[in-house]
């Protein structure tokens, strides 16, 4: 076995020829055994094992820096670096995470987790090395599927002007996680067509240079000829006009090809694309059938690829999709965009039912945002549907395009909370906090899934700019019997008592029941709330309840720092009430990976330690004085 | 007099030939004297009359959709569309907006402000004309500056994808409001030298029809060939390469042909961009000398292009500026960064003494703050001078790539507060709140133009992620008796006493002095404190305050929603003080253009409002309840 000789970085420079061939199928093998077991991103990770092999091979680490672009393609990387038996706690709370992470290998030159961030980073990196000298290598790793956000190219603007090397490596599986879209995928997939250039060039070179150059006539008749032809013969003639050099296509599963390639790219005085060809699942049959199934996999048996966990109720995602397919069928102006995550985001459905009225625009979320308020504009009624984190690009999209000119415009805010195992990057724990600042925007949070679908209804009929926040995993069906119809603003009381409000939002509605169910065995007498809506807050019954309460405890899966508690105490204060306020939210921290439930033990917001704090604050003991 | 015979859109159709000629220069004319009082967008403005008049020649307004990018160069179009008077208001209080406005005019088909939205916003309309039926044309007007922000290149990405007319016309002046930047900034600057192209074609095509193809060889030989060659008979390739097709160059000063163009893009099916040639200025020499001064002017001497209100006292700029090359002095580590900004932010000293350590990265602050990550992980010291309201765009970049690694980036964040005249896109209220949702950041705002360079140094040697917030406009030079060092989450007592405290953020403790004269004359006894940081929140300040205070006033030019204010009150509540809180800050809501002094009186924050609300308080008539 090969894979127990790697212990560090440069260990597989040891080996050779044959006995690096059998290391990748060791690689495979060992990723597919143990993502089995633990979940994680497969396909993206199986598509890189010869191109991450061929990057050690070629540069020294943790000398040379490496930046993975989204880095849920790092695992041969992790592997290659001395983590191997991380694997076992791979995406656990306290274990390795999925992700490139500084802090656990100074082989990991920058962390990352959302897309299309590695070419500024590894800019930056280049700079530096320029003004403090050195003569270490940059190569920053991206995928044909974050070439779509901008913001690659807003850096590949800014590379262009190097002097030094510095090595960008597409990596061009044809993939975002779904299929990827748009005019650079349709221009990469035109070069895909034109993989035997390199070759051509060299068997042609020598005799070329005895053709005589025929003129302006010639090179505009050039002009003439379709696309194809021009492509097939000027490959990344793209990113050659931006100022980038061009080197490739090679076949990335070829070491030996992508070896080579990396020393011509070294040589390069400047910033240097080296286009290498992958296949996203590659060696394990169901991730190459089914490449976005298992881009982020749940555990599952190997021989037939069916997750181990067979799911039983439905979650957020699905209540979604359903939702939106009625109202596809009801309401002929509904739309849905989405940024790369048809599948992830439950749109799947509605693009099959309504093609023509469905936007996947790329991992494109400021472009997706402004599109909407575009379409809004015209008299469309878009519904966005971005997780939580990733709407954070989307911010000044939402504060400038979207609300100013107040825009009927919902967006629906998957993947709300904690959403565990991703870790740091993809918690959405921020979105109450950064929507609530945006003037003229509405929030609501459903407590259960008939919640959910009515809520997207009220959205879809309101008119104004507007965002419904759920989470990720199982829909909560409980509190069925509790479904007054959605009025703007208003709050629904779900159990009216006094002394102690419990005022929760979205899914602490379920935990403010299970709260509420010890404070009573206690003998506390106590209203539940739903809030329902996060802005505004439904200011009428907050000063009913001060009249009859003392303690009002909000409760919410968000950053305390701009939440909907300190909103709620603001309005107490507004009203001089003698009430006291106990917060429960998330710290005003990062929040690493772990299962959702040892989270919210962690953090502090799981139904016993909630009770024990407002027992605490009841009785007059506040715990955080 | 034309002018006066255009009173409303459509009104231009009536003039012909030598009218038309003679209507640009009465609209030049009016433009440099109507902005010679006002103040205003200059350059951009006299740069694109005639294209203007060349797209309402050509087009149905408000049939079809105009969609300016940015905005403030909609100048004409607004005296096009009978808007003529408005121009004596011009970004006054009340009076016309400087950026294209829906509720002002049907004729504006989207508000514009911040950059590079323009072909998002069109491309939604054209797919909502696609699926609502229409026959409608859709305009988005985009200059070569804009196209460095990554967000169009999404959006060309996407409307790669259209099988419907959308017209893209590229104002392309050669800047952003400096000089622009980047490998598409020289790539179009080659199609610049290939103006002729137009006219070769149609003298070739005809003979070209009968040149054979000599095949592979002749196409790979054209390869070889330089970049120069190739551009000179392909132009627009990369356009083309992405899915637009693109037509032009033209000359943008040229009715005629600009017309031309129009009609022929008009018959593309798909998106079409069509490349337009202007000059910035056009037709106001100092205008044409100095188009970075010309672009956002303020009141001018028409004979000499000097400014008529001559500054005195330095800006909160220059004090940036000079304590910027200060550090760039004593040590190398410390480095630029701005988003197309180099004058706007007072960099252009830095970049003259250390060109090696300026980056301006054009208009790409996703980029701009990403690329400052990587530098800062490289061990470099990196200030990101960026507008308020521009950081915005780069909230996700701030929480992702910048505090989860803890990176030592520092955000100079000018134009934070009212920015007066360019209204709702640009003022900067939200960064107080937005910037203290995300964990690890440090929030600073000076008093006065001693402490902006103090707490400059002060970030400079910290050690992770901290920002500084200073106002547009001139630094305060009082309370300069008042300069304890800055240490780290502490504020400074101005005056200590007791009752009321008045705990004032950056330009409000100015506010607050003469608020504490007030309540002293009428014999309130008033601590003042200068909060210095507003994140991390002076806890231990506080608390000791909470023990003699009964009445805290908190003061900040910011939007209360997750404000200053609200995160004082939580930790008084958090310590279950007994003192009230009155909370001074902008309303949760966009603020329109006009005197900063009037929109701080028409928001209630002036001084004399305070003063009234802080009586009420301390006598007990809280007037918000």
């Amino acid at each position: 076995m090969y894979l127990e000789q790697i212990n560090q970085a440069g260990d597989i420079k040891k080996l050779k020829g044959e006995e690096l061939t059998a290391l990748a199928q060791e690689i495979r093998e060992f990723l597919i055994e143990k993502i089995s077991n633990t979940g994680g991103h497969l396909a993206s990770n199986l598509g890189v094992v010869e191109l991450t092999m061929a990057l050690h091979l070629t540069f020294n680490l943790p000398e040379d820096k490496i930046v993975w672009d989204v880095g849920h393609q790092a695992y041969t990387h992790k592997l290659l670096t001395g983590r191997r038996e991380g694997f076992d706690t791979l995406r656990k709370y306290g274990g390795m995470s999925g992700f490139p992470k500084r802090k656990e290998s100074d082989c990991d030159a920058f962390d990352t987790g959302h897309s299309s961030t590695s070419i500024s980073a590894g800019l930056g990196l280049v700079r530096a090395r320029e003004i403090l000298g050195g003569d270490n290598y940059v190569i920053s790793v991206i995928g044909d599927g974050s070439l779509t956000g901008g913001m690659a190219y807003e850096a590949m603007n800014n590379a262009a002007r190097l002097k030094s090397n510095f090595i960008i490596v597409l990596n061009d599986n044809n993939m975002s996680i779904s299929e990827n879209v748009g005019g650079m995928s349709n221009y990469l997939g035109s070069l895909r067509t034109a993989e035997g250039y390199l070759n051509l060039k060299t068997a042609v070179t020598d005799s070329l240079n005895r053709v005589p150059v025929y003129g302006e006539k010639i090179v505009s008749r050039i002009r003439k000829t379709k696309n194809g032809l021009k492509q097939l013969f000027i490959p990344g003639m793209l990113f050659e006009n931006m100022g980038l050099t061009y080197l490739g296509p090679v076949d990335g599963h070829n070491i030996g090809q992508v070896m080579r390639a990396l020393e011509e790219a070294k040589r390069v005085e400047g910033a240097v694309l080296l286009h290498v060809f992958t296949k996203k699942g590659k060696g394990y049959a169901p991730a190459e059938r089914h490449p976005a199934r298992f881009h982020g996999a749940e555990p599952f048996d190997i021989a037939t690829g069916l997750p181990k966990n067979k799911r039983v109720k439905a979650n957020w995602t699905d209540v979604f999709s359903t939702i939106m397919r009625k109202m596809g069928d009801r309401d002929p102006k509904v739309v849905a965009v989405t940024a790369a995550m048809e599948v992830g985001t439950g749109l799947k459905r509605f693009h099959s039912n309504f093609p023509d009225r469905f936007f996947d625009v790329g991992i494109a979320e400021e472009h997706a945002v402004t599109f909407a308020a575009g379409l809004a504009a015209a008299g469309l009624k878009p519904v966005v549907a971005i997780y939580s984190s990733f709407l954070q690009r989307a911010y000044d999209q939402i504060l400038h395009d979207v609300c100013i000119q107040n825009m009927h415009v919902v967006f629906a805010v998957d993947r709300a909370g904690l959403v565990g195992s991703d870790g740091e990057t993809h918690q959405g724990i921020f979105d109450l906090s950064f929507l609530s600042t945006i003037p003229n925007m509405c929030i609501m949070a459903p407590k259960n899934k008939w919640e959910l679908s009515d809520m997207m209804k009220f959205a879809v009929n309101y008119d104004g700019p507007i965002a419904v926040r759920y989470p990720r995993g199982e829909a909560y069906d409980g509190l069925q019997e509790f479904r007054a119809p959605i009025a703007f603003g208003k709050s629904e009381v779900i159990y009216d008592e006094e002394d102690i409000v419990l005022l929760a939002v979205g899914s602490m509605v379920k935990t403010a029941e299970e709260v509420r169910h010890g404070l009573r065995e206690r003998g506390f007498s106590c209203t539940l709330v739903n809030a329902r809506f996060v802005k505004p807050i439904d200011k009428d019954l907050i000063r009913e309840l001060a009249k009859d309460h003392r303690l009002f405890v909000t409760m919410e899966e968000n950053v305390k720092c701009g939440g909907f508690g300190e909103h709620v105490l603001d309005y107490l204060n507004e009203i001089g009430s003698e009430a006291s306020l106990l917060n429960i939210s998330l710290p005003d921290d990062y929040i690493e990976h772990g299962n959702v439930e040892v989270l919210k033990e962690e953090t502090g917001i799981s139904a016993s330690i909630i009770l024990k704090k407002v027992m605490a604050a009841a009785l007059g003991q506040n715990p955080e004085r």
